[in-house]
């Protein structure tokens, strides 16, 4: 067998490839040196020589990071769970890496359509193989709450599941018991990836509501909004009340989520909170007088500063979406800018490390094309694979004394349109790809040539058996007739 | 933490259990020693006491089932991914074990819903923690066509896939490639399972004669039956038809199917192959005369022989179901009785080995319970778990002299009503726990004793992340509105 053609994804800073090849084998051992402090601490050296394969690195990170570069440098077929040859041809090549940003995150939604277990653990193992270290997990929506709390146990027997979805008839529904949430966040950190909860407050809450009516605007009336999980998509206009019980409700879950999610940070949401039912509710109204506060937006900034001095009192930070940008922010607490990267640039003005996030770029919920059978949200414009390749992670307009304030981005998987696994995988694949590059690699991109190494790499993911959209377009099986989607969307 | 209750599945010949524990961690080593001859080549001793764990056992598969049982001894979370303690508590134990039959297989239906090559791979796990050792995999149908042929490039090009379900209005497909069929047979055989493959014919084959119109019997008028890949259930009319090239045809597909399965057996299928088709055809008659065959079903037989002799000439034996009892069985072929038990006791008398696997027993399609909210086949009447677990492989009228012609048995999974892996997780745990005892353990069964060792396994099952159907039934997003498949059903 020939050494294979190297196409590392993402692509390391400096490559420089030999002549020779060495055989590789599961019990070749790997000679570790300390790292080169220039590289930071998740950079490496790595070099493949008559002498075997030495790893130059100071951190776990650093030489997980050199393990997943190495993996690439096999042929694609050492990554399948049986079956090969005892030893693999590998090229003899320096690797000088390093990343550009800390933050390589990915938003998982889990509520609106629930993944099962082995499905976050394999989604972690193919975020590891693309250096990706950050696994903001979306776990509460109108349409699904998904984590157990044991001091409210009705979240997930009545907020876990819906009657149907879009009228079709069939009960969806599931959840992560605090065991499961405890070896997921275990296998991450073996995989050197921080869990990022997301307990969206104090919109996107119809779930939470559903499990325990006293959480919702109660005087004002149901026809107004969903009460039941939600089974439809879209905003909600449904949304939390301001009562101090509700605080404390969500203070008591943050204890909770906090014991649960070791990481540095949590996410309050924060985002799409409609103002119509604080508006019309005698009781909020109330409250805003009693409170000594002027409008909704700070009622909403309250609310959130709640919550925020609870979970910054143990230690963590906070992180939320820019419609947080509406209120007084809440000190030490990033912004993800999703409505475009205005809110990045807003934030760091502000003081406050950012999060580029930006939906028309980033969000993988969104088409692949515009050809008439392609999946994904029938209602914004596609992003393809060369558009996200083209993102950039700091704002032109970001002026350059703020631009460290960003601490890198997030690509997203919203569900609405992702019913299954299955498609999870066509749309995450091979866009995450691109993504990964732009967070971890040098500003400067060629499309063209990233698309050469990319063809090398779907080989890994058929070996992986990823179910990724071909670069000429899905799959027959994958294709998801557009007329279908847009009829419900109109229902 | 205190030891764990015992509660192994399925139940070992002998166990007794001691008064101390061990502290076993990842990697305390086990002590090898050869095994008692007495209890055949699957059977082992394991002893757990002050020294640690002993496995005496003769051969690789018998300490793989050790290492299962093993697995059992501990600490449910045990079985997780990640996130446990250094060394968990292990009972002082004695335990001697050696299965019943050699043949304890699962049919697995990916044709009419196809899953995932790592759904399969998991699946294979499940069956070694259980001690199940065939994988009888059911790879054609009317539905689809599941394994990449390289000679016949359209079996997956066209018939992998489906332009909907039952009128969903969704395409449905996929398939292995040669690659992952290599992988995952591979990853079978490291856990003692064997693969039998099943290419049915001559029914059940729609698929292949949408991807190779060559094949059916085209001078009946297309009406008589589809001719596109199905998109419904049942027993289509359409069939293949009886020329010499089809028999190539299929001669050609079985030298590849040989080449990717190494194990003993392949399956033909050869069942619920209506004869209208050749009835109607002109041609099909014209064929019955040049052979002197007299009936279809000596067609049939005829069919069937000329595969069958072209993979016994590879050293191949067959196995079919029992409809190839109507004509004369080729030498050495294994007939799977699933209507009744009728066909074992008849293949047993015409010196044949046999499988039990009667539908009203062990088709695992079937419904769990009556419950109106029960998901499974509508139609036929529940399989309860008390129901699967009083299965009894030799047929009560089974002449004893012949008994030794029942080498196993098999439950089985037809993906009519298991839309995914989800769901065929409801269906096949915990009702495969108790199949595993009625192939492994002793005749003598108790139901309540059982009943009390899974209340514990099942304990493991969740940290597995399977979702089994709860003791007390179906969780409420798992269950199906029976009304909507009797409509669809009805269509």
């Amino acid at each position: 067998m020939d050494a294979p053609e190297i196409s590392v994804i993402p692509k390391p800073l400096l490559l420089e490839r030999g002549s020779g090849e060495f055989r590789f084998g599961s019990h070749t051992p790997v000679t570790l040196r300390n790292g080169l402090p220039e590289l930071g601490p998740e950079g490496y050296r790595l070099t493949v020589d008559a002498d075997g394969v030495t790893f130059e690195a100071d951190t776990p990170a650093a030489v997980f990071h050199a393990e997943q570069t190495l993996r690439q440098l096999l042929p694609p077929a050492a990554l399948r769970e049986a079956g090969g040859p005892d030893t693999w041809p590998l090229p003899h090549v320096q690797i000088i890496d390093a990343p550009r940003f800390r933050w390589r995150g990915v938003l998982l939604d889990v509520a609106r359509h629930f993944l099962p277990k082995r499905e976050v653990l394999r989604f972690l193992d193919l975020m590891a193989l693309h250096k990706l270290n950050v696994l903001h997990w979306h776990l509460t929506e109108d349409q699904g709450w998904r984590v157990e709390i044991k001091r409210y146990p009705r979240l997930t027997e009545v907020g876990s599941w819906r009657r149907e979805t879009l009228g079709d008839g069939r009960p969806h529904g599931g959840f992560y018991t605090q065991d499961d949430i405890r070896e997921i966040v275990a296998y991450a950190a073996e995989r050197h990836i921080t869990v990022v909860p997301e307990i969206d407050v104090p919109g996107h809450s119809t779930a939470a509501i559903a499990a325990y009516p006293e959480l919702g605007n109660q005087d004002v009336p149901a026809a107004a909004g969903p009460r039941e999980v939600w089974t439809r998509f879209g905003i909600a206009t449904t949304v939390l009340n301001v009562e101090d019980a509700t605080v404390a409700f969500y203070q008591n879950v943050m204890d909770e989520i906090c014991d649960l999610f070791p990481g540095d940070y949590i996410c309050l949401g924060g985002d799409e909170c409609p103002k119509e039912e604080w508006k019309a509710s005698a009781r909020a109204q109330q409250r805003k007088a009693e409170l000594g506060l002027s409008t909704e937006e700070d009622l909403q900034a309250w609310f959130l500063h709640q919550i925020s001095a609870h979970v910054a009192a143990k230690g963590r930070k906070l992180l939320g979406w820019d419609e947080i940008l509406e209120g007084a922010l809440f000190p030490g607490t990033v912004v993800s800018s999703w409505r475009g990267t205005e809110g990045a640039v807003e934030a760091a003005r502000r003081g406050h490390d950012t999060l580029t996030s930006p939906c028309t770029w980033v969000y993988f919920d969104y088409r692949q094309s515009d050809a008439p059978g392609e999946p994904g949200a029938p209602w914004a414009a596609p992003t393809t694979l060369e558009r996200a390749y083209a993102f950039e992670p700091v704002p032109e307009d970001m002026p350059s004394d703020l631009a460290s304030h960003v601490i890198g981005s997030e690509a997203t998987l919203w569900s609405e349109y992702m019913p299954s696994p299955r498609v999870v995988d066509y749309q995450a694949w091979p866009r995450l790809c691109a993504f990964s590059e732009t967070v971890w690699s040098g500003a400067e991109r060629d499309y063209d040539e990233f698309r050469g190494r990319l063809v090398k790499h779907l080989e890994r993911l058929d070996a992986l058996g990823v179910e990724y959209r071909p670069l000429e377009g899905p799959r027959p099986w994958q294709e998801q007739p557009a007329a279908r989607w847009r009829a419900e969307e109109a229902e």
